[in-house]
């Protein structure tokens, strides 16, 4: 019987090392995919790809113990060589090489170039081949910008007293908003795929006052579009003992500039290869939907058609609006009209056509819905009755409120948008690992 | 228009505030729920139940301008008064009110008495009315215990080089594993839920070498046992430059006492309060499949009846075994069979019946199962014949391997188990905010 004892200590360096200057003119041993071999004739470059980005390593005709012909693109290897500063090379290390090792080899040639700079595909076929195109060094960095996102929205929450909490998928009908769920079957009974874990995050606030989830959530909605996704990673708060929903704007705020500082320190290789500029998120204006929708039809001489809805074309016009005007990238548009708001939303008092809400535009798109929540059973029961709605299937989710619920509210964020605009792209597909669509079963 | 700029400070203070004595003599003012009154006379206790535990408050009669009548446990409240030490109170703090507001009432006094120590019903009642029943504070102990597994995991993952990743739930049937799949409509189409990450961390092992996922997984299993659940919360993760797959036992070790570790500091409270022993991670026994049937079956002069797999009686004999041989709460067992382990495991090259993978045990129970998988694109392809499979529907999958994958491993963690075991319940709906099993679709 042997004990395991733990993670030691590697013989091979990792590429932070071999940066920290350390190793200079020291053997080491890395290992790493074969990213591209650049064949000079008496020397070549052989740029590994690792975790932490590209290695430079330099095999010389006659030095280096392989027959460079026996190296393929796509292969992963070990190698044994010397650290040298060397300014041409990415960050100014280089390792020439002494021995390579053979780990893994392809079976076949990489069906495109994915040691381009620029991927040189369109996002479809990008998408056909997901797990390849991925390996190209900017699409991957979008993913760890997401990571940092994720990060910094749960590490800010933690410090603010959150509790993680891990909700169920499969449920059995509710009554919220019933057209846009996927319906399966659960060992002989109905059931459907949760679209948002609303009803159990507000459950927990009655248990740890303050909860997130970072999880899936799931809209059989039929739409087509550039910013919708099926399936999708949603970040969620709700909190209690709220004064009114300023605070969860507060929150919100408090999280992104949490992590506009995370993504500056622990991410800027990343924010750099994509020539990404950090939004400003010191201070975010707030404004009403009504005095929005006008501000925004004065300036740009447009219509208002519909009252009750922002349009897309509107929500990009306002993001355009506060950018123009106070150099804005984030605006809060608050008291959306309480009709096109869920029956849990809470009423202004001085308005109940308007409701105690918000969205986040984020340039213009809208990345986050939330707002203050009934907490009154009575007030709740009211309006459900109010819409025409049926109390069946949502015993549970009242039965809180009937044994007491703290005054609350919370918010769902759009990880998969929050990145895209992040880091400038205008399909959510681009900053999706595995994207579900109306077309998009697979990879 | 107004500006939001984040999180500013609240007039209301927490418990840990108080508890740090700087409040001592002073007015405070504090919001919670009515966790329990007791009314002695001439004073009364109210206890305020808040996220970081209970406060003991003292209404005087004559002195706190409140109507004691017209105070309902399981009503939120803000309450201002001050703070004194007292031995008695719990903490060593109380505060003496001068005043209470009601934010808050219940419509119905609770169907149980939450504020009871232990829980006064069976797990049946517990689990229908779940989110009251998490109102009790041992009850929802156990599920700050498990948000310190998951943030343990996160944080030394990331402190070793791992990337988040989020991975679809839903897709096209695939190959591994059809019996246990839960179904669905996809816009016309079969779709499945995905009972585990697996084929999409090992692609991305291709992009990041080290990536994670903490996610739910979807079991269409007709189990009805304490140990099993139809939708669970998976710890996963994929390495690869593996040496060999004790570079993941190795890495799940680190996991634990680095887990450990994170509860000792920052959940203390909830560990006393459940009376949790920590186990001892130090050092892991690791014994091989084979072996460990056979001190198991002479030790405790048992019969072994199916060489190839181990029931849960073994199971539970083997962490008797090592517990009782060298006080250790958990086992790696090693080598299993290879025909009871998925395609894509790694044949023991010296004995290709048996695999370089592992499971971990604590105290008897499976909570990990791991190994070294098959890189190379033609022995995946010949194992996959050789078993009588179709690569239809893993296309994408197998292309990363014919595209070149470094050696690597991983594993997936059932984290309500784990969570069981740690805080020593024996029922794995204990450790679930909301269980889904074969009955158990609500709440």
């Amino acid at each position: 019987m042997e004990y395991v004892t733990g993670v030691s200590k590697k013989e091979t360096v990792e590429i932070s090392e071999i940066l920290s200057g350390d190793f200079e003119g020291k053997q080491v041993k890395v290992n790493g995919a074969v990213h591209t071999i650049r064949d000079m004739g008496e020397v070549a470059f052989v740029i590994l790809r690792k975790r932490e980005g590209l290695l430079q390593c330099v095999f010389e005709e006659g030095k280096t113990k392989f027959d460079l012909k026996e190296l393929k693109e796509a292969s992963t290897i070990e190698v044994e060589g010397t650290v040298r500063a060397e300014h041409r090379a990415p960050n100014g290390f280089e390792v020439r090489l002494d021995t390579i090792r053979v780990l893994s080899e392809p079976a076949e040639q990489l069906p495109f170039a994915i040691s381009k700079w620029k991927l040189p595909t369109t996002l479809e076929t990008n998408l056909d081949h997901r797990a390849i195109a991925l390996r190209n060094v900017r699409e991957r960095a979008k993913f760890r910008i997401q990571e940092g996102v994720v990060r910094g929205f749960r590490d800010f929450l933690y410090s603010e007293g959150f509790t993680e909490i891990h909700t169920p998928k499969i449920g059995a009908k509710s009554a919220e908003g019933g057209a846009n769920l996927f319906r399966l079957e659960y060992f002989h009974r109905p059931a459907v795929l949760q679209q948002s874990p609303q009803f159990y995050k507000q459950m927990m606030v009655g248990v740890f006052d303050r909860v997130f989830e970072t999880a899936p959530v799931f809209r059989a909605e039929k739409h087509n579009t550039k910013r919708h996704l099926n399936e999708y990673t949603s970040l969620d708060f709700e909190m209690g003992y709220i004064d009114g929903f300023e605070d969860i704007m507060a929150m919100e705020t408090g999280f992104l500039q949490y992590t506009v500082k995370l993504l500056e320190r622990d991410y800027a290789k990343e924010l750099k290869m994509l020539g990404v500029t950090l939004p400003n998120v010191e201070q975010i204006p707030a404004v009403r939907f009504d005095e929005a929708k006008q501000k925004v039809a004065e300036k740009y001489h447009r219509q208002i058609r519909n009252p009750y809805d922002l349009e897309p074309e509107e929500e990009a016009l306002i993001g355009q609006y506060y950018k123009e005007e106070c150099g804005a990238d984030f605006v809060f548009v608050t008291h959306y009209p309480s009709k096109k708001r869920p029956f849990y939303a809470m009423d202004d008092p001085a308005d109940p056509t308007y409701t105690l809400s918000f969205d986040l535009l984020y340039h213009g798109l809208e990345i986050t819905t939330g707002g203050q929540r009934i907490h009154d059973y009575q007030m709740l029961l009211d309006k459900i009755e109010k819409r025409g709605m049926t109390t069946e299937g949502m015993e549970q989710y009242l039965a809180v409120f009937k044994y007491g619920m703290p005054p609350h509210g919370g918010l769902g964020i759009g990880l998969e948008r929050l990145t895209m605009k992040l880091v400038g792209e205008d399909n959510v597909r681009e900053t999706t690992l595995f994207p579900r669509d109306l077309s998009r079963l697979e990879p």
